[in-house]
């Protein structure tokens, strides 16, 4: 007697064989004779349909627990299905009931719930399809980012968590400390940061970037993938506190190929998780995003258009449409305007190149122009930007102006600067926010439901 | 002309094909007629031999900088090597520098530096023989270790970094916050996390699994692979206040099946890693812990030992050894405990379960004696403990108690303890930390030089 995950079960023949099953009732239906409950394991979307004879042993022990909800192993054999919508189904010999569900307690009841309201119970929803689905995408598409990369020998490196710079000058960060609040030692005025854990001021980082250009300097192709944080006040369907990056960054690499491999990346992850995760696919593109399918198909078998900013400023310029936000050289693009170059002008993803450098990071290479950056963005339909990256400054120099113009001291990034003294080559990256993509891929709406437990503004629970 | 990394350039026949090769300058020697370079680019520990002969185009403009460290690319004809140790060599027709490395300047010289020394210098420690097999290493077992999940069915889960409790009422923890220290509100005496960034005190998560708990009782079988964070005041070579921890978590299975995978899950990072790495690994052998191979395949063939808490201090009060700490029912084992058990009794891995419940964790579950819960902590030579995992309390009365028991306040779980209420079952899992294993598998002595860059008390760099 075998123990299979239902996703196994479902494809097999029904010959009559004794198999065990092991998940949570999700339905429950009576009629005379028999009692049918349907099973659901994790393993795909679709459910086991258990029939229960009356007549079996336990019946009436157990007939009182057999809820939406309780976890059970049943003993049984698998037959074909007379109904419809399954090839199989399973005639229960022996059922065990590990834990109930009271039908007047439990909150998951046989009904749609509002999102906003599984959002308060994020410890039952992943027992939903919906979130349910969204699991084995997302696991999906974690794993098929580590193939991606470790198929073409890049390395995965954990960057540092809990960090004592801010990468691009730019982000609100959280603070780390040990010290209890407003009880900081302090000297000559100033908090005596000596006296904290790490001896200095710490935060969280917002990008494992630049020691991403350490390991790349060193090892060629690298790439990381883990979380990243921002304190921005956005209490949007958009924003995170808390969310994961994957960050890419290749040595003897220019912003040319940099764009190659961003382009090869989305199409990979798309293409594979329609491959892996055909159920899910179509239950998003039937009951949360229609047109779901089509529109990730259309992407892989399209080239991405790539122009640079200026050209992007006159396309927009010489539409007829009415912009809320004015498109001017040196003004950054406005979500309305990235919509109107993926949507309307050329319906495909689009790779926009060399920005003003006065609205771009200070890492950025700058282009002799002595205006533009090779910055890249890369902008999809329906979402907008979905990945940001570069080539980098490698010259000493040119990169320590850049540091100084930004504001920020020098000195600490001594050992940034270092990589441009030694050894220095050319090199580029790319960063993608996770959540962003699953978003994209699952055609959710709010990205607090694409991650298992949302970190916002005021929210922090479980 | 193909752009191949050095791994594979090594296994080719030297058959005079024009490659490119990309990397940096390792070594430099000088004969009359020619210079050899070797250079290494990462995919590899072992370097490609570089033939420059001083008749080549641009010899005189660039031989100032063909320095260790200089990132350069070189166009050549592969050729076998007459020389030993390697089978081709690259005759070298033109060499292009990209950014060089100054000798009197650059910290990274042909000699050996202490580890001391490289932790100083942690951007560039990457572009030595060590460090770079170590990165290689760590890369392959990650990957080795979504494999090893993915594989059997296991969904990834991305569990939360910041959070609003303490998993296991334990560990001290790092606050999470973006008011200005010393100027926080306060509220009746009280600071008024209310008006802090989540609304409420924040930390920085000790370990995933509570939540890991509510994706099994969901999907079944889940692994979490994130970091986590303790702010001990420990300024060891064991220990680091940022490390990345593996906790996979499965329904319906109990402490027998738990320890089977524990057991699988270790024979095959180590098996997939010696395959994987071979060059690597060899030169761990021989450079930094002599046997390491031997000892690592003398695991993989052993059949872990298996015996509860009472019978280890059986055995140990029965055994003629001297030992520091006292063994008697009750304590828990030190360190010279589990090395007699490891290393001289048994003489391989050993799974202790069955521990007394004062000393160990509030969720797990109790046995029928009262005194002893289903606890796990897997022992290997050399280390000590690796994995420490258990069944967890599926019963909500008995859970609830032992949450009091532990001081801690229910209300804060009461989420976990809602696992219990609804559609409970048995489930059990485990915990490993990520760098101990890789400092296993390398034979690294300190913990801080087998992740990129190490967090500990005073230690924020990079």
């Amino acid at each position: 007697m075998v123990k299979l995950r239902i996703k196994e079960i479902l494809s097999l023949d029904g010959n009559n064989s004794e198999i065990t099953v092991e998940g949570w009732i999700r339905t429950r239906r009576e009629s005379k004779e028999i009692t049918f409950i349907e099973i659901n394991d994790g393993s795909t979307i679709n459910n086991l349909q258990t029939v229960v004879d009356k007549k079996i042993e336990n019946y009436e022990s157990i007939i009182q627990q057999l809820n939406n909800g309780s976890g059970v192993t049943i003993r049984g054999r698998l037959v074909p299905s007379p109904g419809q919508g399954q090839n199989v189904e399973l005639l229960a010999d022996k059922i065990q009931i590990h834990g109930d569900a009271p039908v007047d307690k439990y909150p998951l009841q046989k009904k749609r719930h509002s999102f906003e309201f599984l959002r308060t119970i994020a410890h039952l929803r992943p027992r939903t399809n919906t979130f349910g689905a969204i699991a084995r995408v997302r696991n999906a598409m974690s794993f098929e980012i580590h193939n991606f990369f470790q198929s073409r020998g890049f390395l995965y490196v954990h960057t540092p968590i809990i960090s004592g710079s801010d990468c691009e000058g730019a982000g609100e960060m959280f603070q780390v400390t040990t010290f209890k609040l407003n009880e900081a030692p302090v000297l000559d005025g100033e908090i005596d940061y000596t006296k904290d854990f790490f001896g200095k001021r710490s935060f969280l980082t917002v990008s494992g970037q630049l020691e991403g250009e350490i390991y790349a300097c060193a090892l060629k192709n690298i790439y990381t993938f883990g979380p990243t944080f921002r304190a921005e006040n956005s209490n949007t369907a958009r924003h995170l506190a808390e969310f994961w990056m994957v960050e890419p960054e290749m040595a003897f690499c220019d912003i040319d190929l940099n764009m190659d491999v961003a382009e090869e990346f989305l199409k990979y992850i798309f293409a594979s998780v329609l491959e892996k995760c055909k159920d899910d696919m179509e239950f998003f593109d039937k009951r949360i995003c229609a047109g779901l399918l089509k529109n990730l198909d259309h992407i892989i078998n399209s080239e991405f258009i790539r122009i640079d900013y200026t050209e992007a400023v006159e396309r927009l310029k010489r539409s007829k449409n009415n912009f809320e936000f004015p498109v001017k050289w040196g003004l950054d693009l406005q979500s309305e305007h990235e919509k109107y170059l993926t949507e309307k002008l050329f319906k495909k993803p689009v790779i926009i190149t060399d920005y003003p450098r006065e609205i771009k990071a200070f890492y950025m290479k700058a282009n002799n122009d002595n205006k533009t950056v090779r910055a890249m963005d890369v902008l999809v339909p329906r979402l907008g930007e979905i990945i940001g990256g570069s080539e980098r400054e490698t010259d000493y120099e040119k990169l320590q102006n850049r540091i100084d113009e930004a504001g920020l001291r020098s000195s600490d990034y001594w050992w940034y600067l270092d990589l441009r003294r030694f050894g220095s080559v050319p090199h580029s990256g790319f960063g993608l926010g996770f959540e962003r993509l699953v978003q994209f891929v699952t055609g959710m709406q709010n990205i607090r439901d694409v991650i298992p437990f949302p970190r916002c503004v005021k929210t922090l629970d479980f």
